[in-house]
């Protein structure tokens, strides 16, 4: 069964309960740059959030440099936000806490 | 010790040596996509592949929407290429093969 898109109130109180995410430009989806002490640490996170994301059958669009991962959260099938990605954001919060970043 | 940048003749065969990558756009760097099955490989890939950066020191920029990776080397440090990115170009070309792409 495919989620249902966000209401823009739904929104408005998604943001206010993720601080650290923002709207990305242009586009209904939802932005964090995470940031840890080196290579290890940020592909780490990587690799505890992809087990996270592949379980949910819900994938992030991701860049990393360095010690820096860029995240993009949106429901492709929805055509902007739903639950799954509110719920992958929370996710990653908490794996982000858990490596001090 | 730094790597020293490459001549133009020594890119130039690079590229010639390396035929699925090519240079960015607008940087002295070298770009090329992998398209695995699903996220499964896609990840899988980046594993690999992040353990070989770690151990050489040397790492990409890279990002991964599902099944696909885009990656961009390039050796900050000496404002171009080097043969630390052939290497590192090599060795992903490496691992994807192993792994069908």
């Amino acid at each position: 069964m495919p989620q249902p898109r966000l209401t823009d109130d739904q929104r408005r109180a998604a943001l206010a309960e993720l601080p650290q995410w923002t709207m990305a430009e242009g586009r209904e989806a939802l932005q964090r740059r995470f940031t840890f002490r080196n290579f290890n640490e940020a592909f780490g996170f990587m690799a505890r959030a992809a087990l996270t994301a592949e379980k949910m059958d819900h994938h992030p669009e991701w860049s990393n440099v360095y010690k820096t991962v860029d995240v993009v959260l949106a429901t492709h099938d929805a055509g902007g936000l739903t639950e799954l990605d509110l719920k992958l954001a929370r996710a990653m919060d908490r794996i982000a806490a858990t490596m001090g970043a």
